[in-house]
């Protein structure tokens, strides 16, 4: 039944699945206010392939069965898998008005690196997870499933290790293991898109030590699995006029607090139990998976800010003035350094296991660059748009005739642009960087697939320093 | 009967003011549900003079007569009365959570300025502007008011002048002469604390050339007069839960888009009328002191920055790693970066006919680095605070039992800081960083008090240069 | 007899040519102490092509007729011509310890822009350049010549146009035209390395109006050419230690003020002639290919600043510290975005009239972000060495046994280095950093191959805006 | 005999100290070559006393005694003290042209700093320290001594203490202890002006432990005490060209690595003696009077920059275009800020035993914006220059008339300045900027009284955390 429509999509999120709001237990997250619509935006991936003008990007055929999947099912083995792969994520996020869709992209990262780890904890330790990994891919890939991954846990107090802190739950635990299977306890935070996903994988946050051994888990459970709770964030939720906020009156993202609460879980879904040496491989393999997805998809939010700032620049008729020549200039670098060095990921990529990986240090120097850069971004986009930003008129008083005249007179541009359009694009530039959804695009610069000092400890680990110090030698003559 | 109490502030709002919101016409301002959460804001002002703690720094008695009046009206004659004068503004702004109260003190600065200008005009021009300020002063004074400053015309096309763009009314201008006084036409725009003040002050936003002669225009009007509509923003308002949004929630002020559809103004009122040779400076004038407030009423904002950043690194165990310390370190320089620079400023006064006037340089750079810097420390803020800024559980959540007890156990700190604390300072950091207040904020920070770019204009063409040069030729030996 | 040795190369220097150095008349080029070195680092180019190791990069085989050239005239027709000549470029630096060869890299970018510019003229009016431009190439190759480029005119008041200026020779310029060639007269700045070149290109540095006419003018001299005299700069001379400046001491480039003093070209030799509207471009395009050039060249300089601070941390005993761990990352980040860049430029490149001209805006991106970080590198790699940069013994101190026998004792570092390397390490780094050919190396990321404003302009107008402007209308709905 | 002439001075330098410079003893200091010109330079402090126009300046008189003595010893008491103290070091270093002339300096700072340590230990543990300081404070000042100060040490591998080394000697230490004084052994890196000054002081570099016992040692002793000797620093030596190198060819300070090969140092010399626990906070204490002198000598090679950017600008005729304003205005707020600071770190200052100490976040502040902006100045100052920083003719040049004219017409630059008088601008900024003095100055920038991390550090332990840890717990409601 791959590629599923998206009607079909809605029903399997009609499960029985514990989700909190704002204090109450929500019965149908398709009908929610909100959770409603962070559903239809993850739609758009299932209305995709079935879009003529989309089916070749979103579409692959298996070469072996003949049959259709979803192309994030596809398993990278060269860098135009890779490069393709990008350009799914990009135009999906394109659609969706630069907020990822995320329901196959994040799984499927999971999902490459538990093939590249289960076969390593197999060979080292005798153990037998990558059949699972492997039946478990392939359920995901045949359902066409939408997919979560909980990683980052609650973490008490940073600087200690799972097993020193003062409460013992403050990473996600094996609490019990039995004959069928094992139970677990603890909480993830800012889990993304479980209200409207089906399976939720669950993976380690960091390298562990023998004492933390309890908290080397990994498995895969469906949302609607007894005792998993979620307590959605409501944060952002809203806006409901498309005038005022075109962007978060149509997208949405729901992160939760997901709770394990002695969860159940049959061995054929276990797909890590103890293994501690694995725990920070596994956690590390997959964030440089979600890294190249998320380059991938900062794209089309790279994009809009550049094109926005373009226009509002000429709706102000500034923009031949020097320091705003100056303030387009490093927004158009800034945008196009990261697409090229997303590019060159997938380019210069290496084959681990018959899985093209893209190139860590590319990866995640864009990161960087991408996160490092953002709010600088913001500052020049704001500065070049005006106060309007946040003292503008509302799509109430276009409408009301006693008050839109003024409006439509007064708030005119350059270039005979009316009074309507420059508000809508002083609103979009609103929305994209000075609210509850600017804040939200902001945040996730930062945090999301890792944090800043993640990308830079990965860069410093992973960079070849005999090359350059041999150099060095030679010149220094030593 | 200076001094007003709140109660008598609130009062005078009553007066059948022309304000819109969200495309209706409000009928008291004091008790709308938004516009009201903006007049309890300002009423700290009044509320300070009757309160012992805060009476001395927010009373003075005038030498002459000997009563008593708002500090804010005693014009700055030495350094110290500019350091008293910041430091009032410092402690309003602080009562107001970061917000500037802003009702006294925009409407002085205009004050400050048209007494200099106007003494300037009639001593040049021979007209007789001056005492019409003095009499203005006095009014205000003494009946303790509100007042407002409308300067940003809404401009068209930023390239050109006043009388070379499409529309005639893209600046205010004066369309009427009559023997007891003037008609003005047009729109200002982002003029803050209109709807709750009782005086609108209305100066020039530029320099003008002869042909912009009846652009050349200011004035001083009840809020109530006839023509003058309010075209308020909706922008941030809607945040009703003080868990959420410990700010933003009690804490408020309101802009508007500000019609003048052929508003008669006295001539006891009219404070240019023509005189294009002065508006510049008019302009320039109040701005500087404006500047002066704003740098002022930053500080408590740099604060919050820097002690919710302490805080929140304390609560997650990383106060001892070596990228969080970078990162307080430089908050603390710059926050105190831009304390240090707002004493310069009053220290290094100079005396224009009788005023004591900031310093225009360290105005300027104190302003120039606040705003240049302001969205590297939102990122720093953020980095430091984490995900949960944007996807933490609400405050129903932690209410409700069923989800309460897990926010308590999962979401606690380092030190046995408890889940509700922890969320507290992240919902304060929230508010203050990624949400509708945060964008407000970074806006003003780049656009009140004018942009990062007529700030670097001011430094470039106020600096002595020939100081420098001869040093440098005479090193040079040329 | 293409492929020259060392010695044929030198041979070819004794030629007449008028060189000044210091006040003095410079009888043989090859000899001098000073040029002398800018010969044998010349050489490098020479010497690599009769190197087993080097044969298979430096040498190319002519498909039709099979002889062998150097490399560096291969003109490029697919991404992989682009990539190896880059290695080529970056391999010779790299043996010239960070400094460019340059005798080969910049007359080949002058010629592939020639070919395109000259065809652009012959089709458009006519004349008959390209098979000049053919000529003069086959020559150059045929004889395996050093060619040198002088573009920059001395300009006089940079505000101003040529035909504007106060004076009418500050830009080249023809002053005669006769049956059998044109007269030139005028004189180009900071031309690199025409003390020890054969031939040299002049082409125009800026777009021009009909007015400059005669400031439209191209050719190719030899550098014996008479009237032509060339001034060079003393800057950075007489390092002769190379314990205290391993690279200064080996490596240097020569830059003349180089003298049109009514210099006949004959006609074969006169590549462009009054066609005003084809300056820009000229001047553009060759700057296009020699930027490509310049990032390729960057590459061992920015290694060897990453590899020496890498070392230095090691020697010091600091590696480990956070804030050096954060220095390392961002010199990492920073050599490794511009080589990915400069590697995206050659695979993302354009098919030319045949050639193949890397990307422009990769190109410029590249070289902006090169540019602009290059201080913010060098205040980190100085940071990590320490004061003894500027304030360590010399080569005589550890040689004489009274004062040696100390430095060995107390200046070794950590792990066992010893006194004598730590100082190697540190005169590398001061050489690189902080003195002549420090700054040297500063002022050339700055200016060489353009400023970054020049940059800037190129990455702004190449800009495909309308692709990003009409997303950013689609989202705002207008 | 206060207020020695320069002969006086000179002489007192000829007194048989061991001092070798590139491998030679040098006989005479003040006749030196090299040396002789930081002579020259030092002097400049011993001929302003002489000076009618800076004596007031320069001199003050005891208030006790009526005696007349160099303003240096003066042991600031109040605001006036630190602020003519800053405005004096400031003068002196604007005629050694940016340089600083520190004989009196340093050995002040490290006096004030003395006495107030001095003063604890015997209140903490009954030493008798106190009366030495005075007594040797009375005999600098009544000889009017010129005063080096010794404190870094060689360190080895930083990230161990003193006795953690694999070398005992890597810090100066106490190897015997005899009735009459102690032996000391160990050597000091890049200590100034050890050739021309008359006494040396010796203090400790870090917080020490109790295992450290030997390493906690101050002292005071002729600079020709038997066993003293020193390795001067051949760095930036030879500029003879005041056309070419206008500063440095006139000012030079020397560095020495000055070696303590068992020195006996007399009791009443002895200033520490084991007192560990003192380490740190003499090292810290003196640095912060240090650092005041540091920001205050740090203006005028701000305003060199600023001045001569400004004239260059001019004469290039750039300075209207947008970038070159940009870059103006960076300088002159950077300039500015730390002038500013400067001013605050003297107005704000405390009382501690009687001695008026900057403020020390003030002063940190500075000195941290001062060199962590130093090399972007550098690259706007480059920026605005041109290539001709390294690439133009010398003096000699110049002067020969068949180059001379050739310079004279096409070095020209706009507004009629001349060749000769743009070269020399040229020259003033590449002796500035890029050649071995430029690189000085860089380097003391980050590190020359403390690197740009031991400020970062003084910042973050000194700040008043609790002010804003209360403001943020209020305001979130904790």
């Amino acid at each position: 039944m791959a590629l599923r429509t998206v009607e079909q999509y809605k029903e399997s999120l009609r499960d029985g699945r514990v989700v909190y709001f704002r204090g109450h237990r929500v019965e149908d997250v398709t009908k929610h206010p909100v959770i409603g619509i962070a559903v239809n935006h993850a739609a758009i991936d299932y209305a995709m392939a079935h879009q003529p003008e989309h089916r070749d990007l979103t579409v692959y055929r298996d070469p072996g069965s003949g049959d259709e999947y979803s192309r994030y099912f596809k398993i990278p083995r060269v860098s135009e898998d890779l490069l393709k792969r990008s350009e799914l994520i990009e135009t999906s996020t394109r659609l969706g008005r630069t907020l990822v869709v995320l329901v196959k992209e994040i799984g499927t990262d999971c999902l490459f690196a538990l093939h590249l780890i289960a076969k390593q904890m197999d060979e080292k330790l005798g153990t037998e997870y990558l059949p699972r990994v492997r039946a478990l891919y392939e359920h995901c890939r045949e359902n066409d499933l939408a997919m979560a991954v909980a990683q980052t846990d609650v973490k008490g107090d940073r600087s200690r290790g799972p097993a020193e802190q003062d409460h013992p739950d403050y990473y996600v635990r094996v609490v019990d293991r039995r004959p069928g299977g094992i139970v677990v306890r603890g909480a993830k935070v800012h889990t993304s898109i479980t209200p409207n996903a089906n399976e939720l994988f669950v993976i380690p946050t960091r390298n562990l030590t023998e004492a933390d051994k309890d908290y080397a888990v990994s498995f895969c459970i469906p949302l609607n699995t007894p005792g998993l709770k979620q307590i959605a964030s409501p944060y952002g939720a809203g806006h409901d006029s498309r005038f005022n906020h075109p962007i978060s009156s149509r997208h949405k993202m729901m992160e939760t607090l997901t709770i394990f609460d002695d969860v159940f879980v049959p061995n054929e879904r276990v797909l890590m139990n103890g293994e501690w040496q694995f725990a920070g491989a596994l956690a590390k393999t997959f964030v440089e998976f979600h890294r190249f997805t998320a380059i991938s998809y900062k794209l089309p939010l790279l994009d809009l800010l550049t094109g926005s700032s373009l226009l509002i620049a000429e709706q102000n008729g500034i923009e031949r003035a020097g320091h705003v020549r100056e303030k387009l200039t490093w927004l158009i670098s800034y945008a196009e350094t990261v697409r090229m060095l997303t590019k060159m990921s997938a380019i210069r990529c290496t084959l681990k296991d018959g899985i093209a990986v893209p190139d860590t240090a590319a990866v995640n120097i864009a990161k960087l660059h991408f996160a490092s850069n953002y709010h600088q971004a913001l500052m020049h986009v704001q500065d070049l748009t005006g106060g309007l930003l946040v003292t503008g008129p509302g799509e109430e008083d276009l409408k009301n005739p006693e008050t839109g005249k003024y409006i439509e007179r007064y708030l005119g541009g350059a270039a005979g642009v009316s009074g309507e359009h420059r508000l809508r694009m002083i609103n979009l530039i609103s929305d994209l960087t000075t609210g509850d959804f600017g804040g939200y695009q902001a945040t996730l610069a930062i945090h999301a697939e890792g944090s800043l000092e993640a990308e830079k400890l990965t860069i410093l680990r992973e960079y070849d320093r005999e090359r350059v110090k041999s150099y060095a030698r030679w010149v220094a003559g030593v």
